[in-house]
C-alpha cells in the first residue's frame, strides 16, 4: 500500500520542477535585498512632482480655454473627473486607474513599509503613515484621471506621458529587484501584475485617444456626455413596438429551464442598454481583488507546505508514536505516507483555491446580470421586482453616501467572501479526500462507510417511510374532484400522521442538518453578492452590504435616467446646432410653450401643445421614475430652468461645469 | 492577585454544596445497578395487553353503538383518533400523547437498551430494534388517544384508569431507582419529569371529562365538533363592522415601536381566533424538545467539568510548562488560577445555555404569533403577504406529506437549533470572558485593548471618514428643489468618490464582518423557526424548514376554513334540530334552492335567491381561498352533494365517519 504511496508522490513531484532545488537545499535560499537603480523613494518623489506639475499645466490649459471660451467650444475642465461617472467618458480609465488604486491599497495594507518617502518608520508613527499612504496613492494617480477629463489633445498627450512613465518605471523596478523577502520569493512581482497591467492599458489607450482626438475634433464638442448616441438610441429601442410574444407555453422543458439558468449566469451586453460607469470600475476592482486574495492565499500557505513535505524525516514517526499514531511498522514507510498526506493536503488547497475563484467570478457574473435588470425595473419604476416592497426613488443623504461607497463595500465584499469560501471549501475537500478518497484508495480507516453500513437498516427505513407518506398523500389522501384535489381518508391520515410522528422527527433531523448545509454554503457562496440579500427578507435591509446596494441603486436611477438624459441631450444639440445659424433663443421658445400655460395659443399651436403633452404622458407613463424629477422642475420658475440650467447663453452666471446636475436633477 | 482567584474560587463553592461529597470522594460515588418491584420488561408487556383490550372494549363499545345508532345520536367511533386535529376535541389530550411519545423517543434514541422487552440485544440487531421501538412507543400510547376519540363516559373512564396505571407504576419506578448509571446519576430522573407531568396531566383530564360529560350529556351530540360554537363566532366576528380607524399618525412615537415589537414577541389569544390542533401539538412537542436538548447538553458537560475541576493538582503546573504557559511562579496559585478558569468556563456553558433556551422559547412564542398571522392572511386570500407571491391554496402531494411530517420537523429544528445556539453563545460568552472580562479583572493578557489602543488613529480616522461622507452628502451634494432633493456639486462628489476610495475599501471590510456576524447569528437563532426561511427570498423554497411549513399552512388552510366549517355546522345543526319535528327536508330543500338554476321561482323565492347570492358573493370577497372548495362542489351534483356528503339519513351508504371529510373537502 505504501507503495501506492510513493508512487502519488513521485508524480506530483513533476508537477512541481521549479520548487526541486527548494526543497533539495534550503539553505541555499536567501535573497539578498535589491535596490534598483531609481530607488523607490526617489521615483515617488519625483513622480508627485510631475504630477503636481501636470495638474498645474492642465489648469492652465483650462483657464486658457475659459479665456476664449467660443473659440474651443467651451470644455469643462477644472482639474476634476468630471466626466468620470458619466457615460460620455472613456470607462477604461476610471477603471484602470480605481484598479491601480486598489493595487496600492493591498501593497500599503500588507507591506512594513508603510510610506514610499520613508525609508523606516517606528512602531508609533506606522499607523499614521498608513493612513497618510491610503491618501497618497489616490493622488498619485490622479493625474491619470484628469488628462482624460480635459478631453483635449494636450490632455492626452500629458496622459500618454504620464503613463509612459509609470509604466516604464515599474517594469524596470521588477525587472532589476524580481525578488521579495517576505512571503515568498516571486510574491512582490505576481501581486505587482495586475498594476503593471492597468499601466500599460492607460499608456496604450491615451495615445489611442490622442490619435482618434485628431480624427474626430472637428465633430465632437463639449456636451459629448449628452450628445452621445447612447441616450437617444435607448430611447429608440424604448419606442420601438415589441413582437407579440404570443401565448407563452405553460409546461417548460427541463433543457430550456437548464438553459435559461445557464443563460441567467452569463453576462451578454444587450443592445440599448449600457452599464453605469461606476459598475464598470466596481467590476473591475472586484476582479483584480479576486486576484490579490488568490495570490495571497496560495503564496502564503503552499510555499511552507511544500518545505514541510520536503523536510519530513524519520523523526516524525517518533513524534507520530507520542501521540499514538500509527501509520506503519516501517519508519520508511512511514516517511512517504506522511509526505503523501501533506501533498493531499496541498492539491485539497489548490483546488480549492481554484474552485472559490471561479464560484467568486460566476456569482460577480451573476451580479452584472442582475444589476442590469434592476436598473432596467427601476427605470420603468418596477420597485416591487426590486425591493420587494413600493418605494419612490429619490436621492437621500444616505443613499448618497452608500453611492461614494460601494466600489469598497464590493471589493472588501469579495475579498472576505473569497477568503471564507476557501476556507470552507478546503474544509470540505479535506474531509471527502480523507474521509471517502484515501479510505477507498488505501482500504483502511473505512469509518465513514463503517457506520453508513451499520446504520443501512435506519436509512432505508427513512426513506421508505419518506415514500410511504408521498404514496398514501397521493393514492389514498387527496381525491379527485373535477379539477380540483381534495382531502379524503381523514382517519387514515390523522393515525398515519400519529404512528409515523418519531419517524418524522428523525427524517426532520435530517432535514435539519441539509437546511444548515444549505444555509450555511449558500451564504458562504453568495457573500460577495451586493445584491443579494443574505437576511429573511423581512429583514434585508439590516444587511449592511444589500442596504448600500440598494441605496446605490437609488442615486444610480434617480440620477441617470437614460429618457431624461436624452430630453436634455436633444435640448442641447438642437441649440448648439441652431446657434452657428443664429436662432439662438428658439429652443427656449419651445421649451417654454411647453411648460407655461398661458393662453395665447393659435390652433396650430393647440394641437401642438397637445401633441406634446401626450409625448410626455406617454414617456412618464413608460418611466415612471421620473415623475419626482419632473414634479421638482415645477417648482422653479422656467426660466429659471431654461436658462439657468439648461442653456448656454453668456448671461448664465454658473459655469458650464453645471451641467451634468442639470442632466442629473431632471 | 493569585489571592484575588481564589476568592473567586472559594465564592464559587458556595453554589455548589450539592457537589462537595462529589469532589471530597469520587470512589464513594458508584451507584448499584437497581432493579424495580415490577420490572420494566413485566410493566410494558403488561401495559400492552392492557392497551390491547382497552381498544378491544372500545371497539366492542362503537360497535353497540352503531347497531342502536338511534339510541346514542350515532357517534363516529371506529378506534381511530378522528377529531385529533380538529377544533371540537380537547387539545390538551393530543398535546400530551404526541409528548409522551417524544419522550420516549428520546429515550430510545439516547438509551443502550432499544427495546424495553428485550432485556439484551446484540450489536448486529441493535438497529431492528431500535426502529421497531419506535414504532412500539405511538402504539403503546395510541388508547389514550382512542379513549378520548370515543367521546362516550365509558372511553373517558378506560382512559381515566389507563392513565393512572400508567402514571402510578412510571412514578413508582422512579421512586425505587431515582439513579442511572450512564452520564450522571439523576439524568434519567430528570428527563422523565415531562413525561410523568403528562401522564398525570391525562390523570386529571380523563376524570374531568368524564365529570363533566355526565353533565353536558344531553347536550353534546356526535356534531360537537361542527356545532362547535367557534365557527359561527369566528364569522360573527368577521361580519361585525370593524371601527373606523381614522386617518392613523405617519410618524410613531420611538416607545410605541419598542412597545409594538415587545408585543410581536409575546403570544397573547385573541378573541374569534384559535390556533388549530396540529399547531397546539407542534409547540407542546417543541418545548418538550427544548427540556430534552437543555438536560442532555447540561448533564453531559457540567458533571465532567466539576470533576476536572475538583481534580486538580499540583502536577497540572508541570503539564502547563510542557506546553510553555506560564500563569505564575507559585505551584499552588497555578491550580488556584486554572480551578478559577474551569469555574468561568462552567459559568460561561450555563449561561449560554440558559440564553439559548430563553431565546429558542421567545423565537418560538413568535413563531405562534406569525403562525396566528399568516393563517388569517390565508383565511383572506393574502398569499402575496405569506409566501411572497400570489398562489392558489388547494392541497397537493407535498403539502399533506408535509402536513403529516410538520410536527416532527418543528421538533428536529429545534433539537439541532438549540445545540448549534448554545455552542455558538458558548464560545461568544467563552470568548467575552477570556478576552475582555478576565483580562479587567487580573490586569495581565489585555491583547483586545492593546490591538485596540495600538490602532486607534485607524479607527478614529475610519469613524471621521463615514462621519464626513455622511456630513457631504447631506450638506454639500443634496440640495433641496421644492419638496424634493437633487444632487449637486457632482465634480465634488466625484473627486471625494476617488479619494475615499481606500478608505471605503477598509469601512467595507468592517461592513463584510459585520454581514457575516449578522447573518450567522440570525441565522443560528432563527433556525429552529419554520415560518422564516434562511434563503435569499427568490430561493426561499430550498430550505426545507421553510418548504415543509408553507405546505403545511396549505392544507391546513384548505382544509380548516372557519367559514366553512361554521356552514357546515349550520346546515348540520338545522337538520338535526328539526328532524325532531319531522321536517327532515327542508333545509335539503333550501340547498337546492340556493344551488339549483331552474327557472321556477315565485317572486318571492326570486328576492330570497337574490339575497343568498349576495350573501354567498360577500361571503366569497372575504374568503377567496373557499372559492377553490365551491367550484369543486360545482363538478358534483347537488343531491350527491347534500345527501352524500353531508345528510345523515339512513340511505346513506358510507358510515357518519366521513363527516369530517364533507368538513374539510366543501
Amino acid at each position: 500500500m505504501a507503495s501506492t504511496n510513493y508512487s502519488f508522490d513521485d508524480d506530483y513531484s513533476y508537477w512541481n520542477i521549479d520548487y526541486t532545488d527548494d526543497r533539495e537545499d534550503p539553505p541555499k535560499e536567501i535573497i539578498e535585498p535589491c535596490d534598483p537603480t531609481v530607488r523607490v523613494e526617489l521615483y515617488h518623489i519625483c513622480m508627485a512632482g510631475i504630477s503636481l506639475v501636470v495638474l498645474l499645466a492642465l489648469s492652465f490649459l483650462v483657464k486658457r480655454r475659459r479665456l476664449c471660451r467660443n473659440s474651443c467650444g467651451g470644455v469643462p475642465g477644472l482639474l476634476h473627473p468630471v466626466g468620470l461617472f458619466e457615460h460620455g467618458s472613456h470607462k477604461g480609465i476610471p477603471a484602470a486607474v480605481f484598479g491601480l488604486v486598489f493595487c496600492s491599497l493591498c501593497v500599503v495594507v500588507l507591506d512594513d513599509k508603510p510610506f514610499p518617502f520613508i525609508a523606516e518608520s517606528s512602531e508609533d508613527t506606522k499607523e499614521y503613515w498608513k493612513i497618510l499612504a491610503l491618501l497618497y496613492y489616490p493622488a498619485l494617480y490622479y493625474p491619470l484621471l484628469a488628462c482624460a477629463a480635459v478631453k483635449s489633445k494636450a490632455g492626452y498627450l500629458l496622459g500618454s506621458l504620464l503613463s509612459w512613465v509609470h509604466c516604464g518605471i515599474q517594469i524596470w523596478h521588477k525587472a532589476e529587484c524580481p525578488y521579495s523577502l517576505e512571503i515568498y520569493k516571486y510574491f512582490s512581482l505576481i501581486r505587482s501584475l495586475p498594476q503593471l497591467l492597468f499601466l500599460a492599458f492607460l499608456s496604450l489607450l491615451y495615445p489611442l485617444l490622442l490619435v482618434k482626438n485628431d480624427e474626430t475634433s472637428g465633430k465632437v464638442g463639449s456636451n459629448e456626455c449628452l450628445s452621445n448616441a447612447y441616450y437617444t438610441d435607448y430611447v429608440k429601442i424604448m419606442l420601438r413596438k415589441k413582437p407579440s410574444q404570443g401565448a407563452e407555453p405553460v409546461q417548460v422543458s427541463i433543457p430550456s429551464r437548464i438553459g435559461a439558468v445557464i443563460r441567467s449566469y452569463i453576462y451578454i451586453p444587450m443592445e440599448g442598454f449600457r452599464v453605469p460607469t461606476k459598475l464598470v470600475i466596481t467590476m473591475t476592482v472586484a476582479i483584480v481583488s479576486v486576484y490579490q486574495v488568490a495570490v495571497l492565499i496560495i503564496v502564503g500557505v503552499i510555499p511552507t507546505l511544500q518545505k514541510a513535505r520536503s523536510g519530513v524525516q524519520e523523526d516524525v514517526s517518533y513524534l507520530l508514536d507520542e501521540f499514538h499514531v500509527s501509520l506503519s511498522q516501517n519508519r520508511a514507510e512511514v516517511v512517504g505516507i506522511v509526505k503523501y498526506y501533506f501533498w493531499v493536503v496541498e492539491v485539497c488547497y489548490l483546488s480549492a483555491v481554484a474552485v472559490s475563484c471561479v464560484l467568486t467570478l460566476l456569482t460577480l457574473m451573476r451580479s452584472m446580470v442582475l444589476h442590469r435588470d434592476n436598473l432596467r425595473a427601476l427605470y420603468r419604476g418596477d420597485t416591487q421586482r426590486v425591493f420587494n416592497c413600493k418605494r419612490r426613488i429619490r436621492p437621500s443623504r444616505s443613499s448618497i453616501a452608500s453611492w461614494m461607497c460601494f466600489t469598497g463595500y464590493q471589493a472588501a465584499h469579495v475579498c472576505l467572501g473569497l477568503v471564507i469560501q476557501q476556507i470552507v471549501i478546503f474544509l470540505c475537500f479535506l474531509l471527502f479526500a480523507f474521509l471517502i478518497v484515501i479510505p477507498i484508495l488505501t482500504g483502511q480507516n473505512m469509518i465513514i462507510f463503517q457506520i453508513l453500513e451499520r446504520m443501512w437498516p435506519f436509512w432505508l427505513t427513512l426513506i421508505l417511510i419518506v415514500l410511504l407518506q408521498h404514496m398514501l398523500a397521493r393514492f389514498i389522501f387527496l381525491q379527485k374532484n373535477g379539477e380540483t384535489f381534495s382531502v379524503t381518508n381523514r382517519r387514515t391520515l390523522y393515525i398515519f400522521t400519529y404512528l409515523l410522528f418519531t419517524f418524522n422527527v428523525l427524517i426532520g433531523v435530517i432535514a435539519a442538518v441539509w437546511r444548515l448545509v444549505l444555509t450555511a454554503l449558500f451564504n458562504v457562496i453568495h457573500f460577495c453578492r451586493l445584491d443579494l440579500g443574505l437576511l429573511n427578507r423581512g429583514v434585508e435591509m439590516f444587511d449592511p452590504g444589500y442596504y448600500s446596494y440598494t441605496n446605490f441603486l437609488k442615486t444610480e436611477v434617480s440620477q441617470s435616467h437614460p429618457v431624461m438624459k436624452a430630453f436634455c441631450s436633444l435640448l442641447l444639440h438642437s441649440r448648439r446646432s441652431e446657434r452657428g445659424g443664429g436662432h439662438q433663443s428658439k429652443d427656449v421658445e419651445e421649451g417654454i410653450q411647453l411648460m407655461q400655460t398661458d393662453h395665447k395659443y393659435t390652433k396650430a399651436a393647440r394641437s401642438k401643445r397637445v401633441k406634446a403633452k401626450w409625448c410626455l404622458l406617454f414617456t412618464l407613463l413608460n418611466n415612471p421614475s421620473l415623475v419626482d424629477a419632473r414634479r421638482s422642475i415645477g417648482h422653479l420658475s422656467t426660466d429659471m430652468v431654461l436658462n439657468g440650467q439648461l442653456s448656454l447663453s453668456p448671461k448664465d452666471s454658473k459655469d458650464e461645469l453645471d451641467k451634468p446636475e442639470a442632466c442629473g436633477s431632471e
